[in-house]
């Protein structure tokens, strides 16, 4: 790269306001070619980064105070900004082990208002930080920047409703791509689309308005009739959009990659006296064809080959074993229904979607509802599959309790991408689904390792006749697989060496590591057992009572140890009189940071060396 | 009761179509007097009820195909409905062990369509239920009928957003009385009040267009470009309200004591080929004065004096005393905020909300947010206190993951109601909290048992430095202390006979229940150890340790028995070495039905009877 760039000079926010508008367009296209070089090796999210160039450049040149604070909501278009405040030598490190995040982080820069990952908490958390400085009398605006995707999350409604009162300044951009991930749905999708479509309806009605009152005869009664309604009544009558209901003016359509449109909106927005919603229109992978052209599949991507767009690799995995298998099992049930929440592409229900469209439903980000809506088609009989990321199935934990287990409802979870997800980072993994449905009365987890097993879960959890049922499987492809293992829809497993000391109890992915180093010690002429949990809640007695013969009993986890399954493993081995000892070895109760799956399970001693090296030192102490 | 009342020959909902308009009246007044009886002994929800007379008779005369389905929204105004559907003989046992529920339950009767006790939920499910419906081919409506309160939920956002694109017939009825449980607040809430201002403005709109397009000159260009526009650019031109833009048809507002102008509402929106939202303005309390002045205070009632509307007892309880001291705190630490989300009462926060006002936030019924915004506050330095009850903090489990504990922000959670709650049942235990704050980290977790407990617990909350400090606490009154115990700010206390062989162990108000164990086995000169944990997460290592000697261990635990406290204690004794037995007793993997709190912990065998009779058995196997 030309050492004289633009985006060379950019050290720090202020350096945007030396520029002018030529050189800022060549910053743009500089960092386009920074994003799509970054992404195409590190993986990322390509499309929703290529889409806020300019809106970034824009919201650094108008809000560049230090008071001032951004909120990206998700976070996974905020690498303009990163690059913008200072961390322009590190984005090539970004989604590595060490390397800064692919999502905004305080620890990494002050410019990073507030730490996001998941979906539509932009808005709450950004009126928090606009309260909190009026408050200790700091000045600075707050803005929150959502997309429309972002927007149908109940949560961003909460916080719209919450700040809509509001009597001091507070900004939302509405950065409108007419996507989630796949193209947004709803009806507040499709309302935005009628604003966008024809912006000049908005100001038709107030011109209306206006040449009415104007009118001989008609004016005069109508002018009064304003005049005397409460103020209130009289915003109801001008009222524009939505957002006006909500309390917002509302500024826009803004075109999204005009960064003088764009500044003159924010300054005006900067200037109102209360809450303000200023709509831009982006468009998703602007400046990639190839991401243009099909921003869906270029949202979060691995790494991929530049010229032609094609991934560098690209395997069967778990989503797509899912997916086949659900639309074969519905072909034969036509009770069976499949619910997404904006991840139709990732939970791997395309086919199903356009095989048994009637019987698909994507109800946009809004994984509480998800639930409660699968609970209805329960409660009449439907057999709901709802295949949600286990990290965003964390948000509906009360519908899950209240909704669905109470009434003993069938509904099933396929709860993808369980267990470490790797370069996503902390706010992806898939860590604590166990710890909080094992707690939850009425529910019975599956929890494969390999694709003929996940196909086996899926039938059984389909088949049930009551509860919840879930299946957790990993991100990503088939582990090792031992050539003598045969998978099995039995809810346990022994496998190896049944008359060793030592008994390795593990489940999920994990079995496959566990059988690695059953292979390495073979080398050392040790051997040990494994038991294979299958189904992990509830747990099996007649595995706990095989397991009692052995000496030592060391339980691999790939989630939170606290409520996870190896606690209530070791409980029921005491309150059956495990005369033995038992070690657990999971996750301790921190956060799980950014690496590459392989090397988050060796940081978290879960790989097949720990493993090893734990049996060799049981079998020292036997 | 006069054996020939009206309500007394309304034995199902069809029968109500055989009454003429004068012995519909008296059918309410009779219901009115029954609910005003009921609940004046059973407890309960008062005001709710009382508010929705007319229009439930409305709803079971209009939607009495027995493919109708109506969905109540938290279901605390499902009272006359109950009555309505043949459990008028029932009604005189709800809230009591073995009684009907106070809220609808599939259970009951084949009219209550799904269960609830939380808020917010009726649109998802109800919208569940009508697309099942339509799957397979049943007719009938379904209605879903949710309180301006709870439309403030996120989930009924989330809900709205998916039903409002749907190509058929379903029905939410909005029962607007201007409250949650206290005065509803946030932007849709003003919205709502400028409607039923000025029901005329309305129409307002719509005839201004019609006259303006007849006006000649301006009439014609207007009328092309109407015409010009496509369909739903005309839609937002001549949209009236918030509600159509979200997809819904508007019938409103109508006078929700007026049965027969409900009923013409209700036929005119079963007609409509689309999504309808009917608007019922309805009085909180409506029909006995003292609920109708107050329905606040009315809204969930213990027994009281029918007369005077005086509480038969009121006793200083936990809410009162945490309110009291939160109150002494801000007054000195001007960092200090509050949060509640519609509960200023039920948590105590009047008197905060009086004396610092401006760092008081009512967000609505919004759990979700209320952790968000506080994290956003806590981001610029303040310390904000959200109390919730325990049930409820269901519904902020990702927020407190992802938002508060990822960035270890310093916020305080002041759950209340934790442990079982009593006759609301099942929907309100407060029994999953502690497994589900357990599996996260960064939390501190904190469980008085006595009201100087919960002050000293409350101050080290608010002194933490970062991190979740949660601070749990029960329903009701301080419970039995013997004399010569004394609350300390240590994290950890032990009591009784410490050379015992025996040592329970317990937290929260448990360790009442243990005293009195002690007390009974002192009688027949037994005697053991009670260690009292005061914080319960991280357990204190040198309690574990102090406890190694002992030979039995009980621990006994008012909440869930997966990922509770008592199965992080176990694993730690087997982790240093315990050699002696450990047993829990906790509520194992089901719900807790309603019965009072006394009467439900005996039947979880949590009492002190339990308690003394497995020390006993301890004893025998020493």
């Amino acid at each position: 790269m030309d050492v004289k760039s633009v985006v060379e000079t950019v050290k720090s926010p202020k350096d945007l306001q030396k520029l002018n508008e030529k050189q800022l367009q060549t910053l743009c296209d500089e960092i386009r070619q920074i994003i799509v070089s970054v992404v195409s090796k590190n993986g990322g999210h390509l499309a929703s980064n290529l889409g806020t160039v300019e809106l970034t450049v824009a919201l650094l040149r108008v809000f560049s105070d230090e008071n001032d604070s951004l909120v990206w909501d998700v976070g996974h278009q905020s690498y303009t900004h990163k690059i913008l405040t200072g961390r322009l030598d590190d984005i090539y490190s970004i989604r590595t082990e060490g390397g800064i995040s692919g999502f905004p982080k305080r620890e990494e820069s002050p410019y990073d208002a507030f730490n996001v990952g998941h979906s539509s908490t932009s808005i709450s958390a950004a009126f928090g930080i606009a309260v909190a400085k009026q408050l200790c009398s700091v000045n600075g605006s707050t803005v929150a920047i959502i997309g429309d995707g972002a927007l149908s999350g109940g949560l961003a409604f909460e916080g719209l409703n919450n700040a809509g009162k509001y009597k001091k300044n507070f900004i939302v951009v509405l950065n409108d791509n007419k996507m989630s991930i796949s193209r947004n749905v709803g009806a507040l999708a499709r309302y935005l689309g009628g604003i966008r479509m024809n912006p000049k309806y908005l100001r038709l009605k107030s011109r209306v308005e206006r040449v009415l009152i104007k009118t001989p005869v008609l004016g005069s009664p109508i002018r009064k009739l304003l005049k005397r309604s409460k103020s209130r009544v009289r915003n109801l009558v001008y009222k524009r959009t939505i957002f006006d209901d909500m309390g917002f003016a509302y500024y826009g359509p803004v075109d999204g990659h005009n960064i003088q449109e764009l500044e003159r909106a924010f300054a005006a927005a900067k200037s109102v006296n209360g809450p303000v919603m200023v709509h831009v229109v982006t468009i998703k992978g602007k400046g990639y064809t190839f991401a243009e052209n099909d921003p869906k599949s270029f949202h979060g991507v691995g790494s991929f080959d530049i010229d032609t767009g094609e991934p560098i690799s690209s395997k069967r995995d778990f989503s797509g074993v899912f997916g086949d298998n659900l639309v074969k099992l519905a072909d034969e049930n036509a009770k069976i229904c499949a619910i997404t929440a904006a991840m139709s592409t990732g939970t791997g229900l395309v086919g199903f979607s356009k095989k048994h469209k009637e019987r698909f439903f994507d109800v946009g980000i809004a994984e509480e509802h998800a639930v409660t809506f699968a609970c209805g088609l329960a409660a009449k009989g439907m057999i709901p599959v709802f295949a949600v990321y286990s990290t965003f199935l964390q948000r509906s934990v009360d519908q899950i309790i209240h909704d669905a287990a109470m009434q003993n409802l069938h509904i099933v979870l396929a709860v993808d991408r369980a267990g470490v997800v790797g370069t996503d980072g902390e706010t992806h993994q898939g860590v604590f689904d166990v710890s909080l449905l094992n707690s939850v009365p009425n529910i019975t987890i599956y929890s494969p390792c390999y694709f003929d097993e996940l196909e086996l879960n899926l039938k059984a959890a389909i088949d049930s006749e009551s509860g919840i049922t879930a299946v957790r499987y990993p991100k990503g492809g088939q582990p090792y697989k031992p050539l003598e293992y045969e998978c099995t829809d039995k809810p346990f497993d022994f496998y190896g060496d049944k008359g060793a000391d030592v008994l390795l109890v593990t489940y999920g992915r994990l079995f496959s590591n566990a059988c690695r180093a059953l292979d390495m010690l073979k080398e050392q002429e040790k051997s040990f057992c494994i038991l294979k949990l299958n189904r992990i809640k509830p747990i099996d007695e007649d595995a706990v009572r095989q397991s009692l013969k052995y000496k030592k009993i060391l339980f691999f986890e790939e989630g939170m140890k606290s409520g996870g399954v190896g606690e209530s493993f070791e409980i029921k081995l005491d309150e059956m009189g495990f005369g033995g000892e038992c070690r657990l070895f999971a996750i301790e109760d921190k956060f799980v940071k950014q690496a590459d799956v392989e090397r988050s399970l060796e940081i978290l001693g879960l790989d097949e060396k720990s493993m090893a090296d734990e049996v060799l030192k049981a079998y020292e102490e036997v």
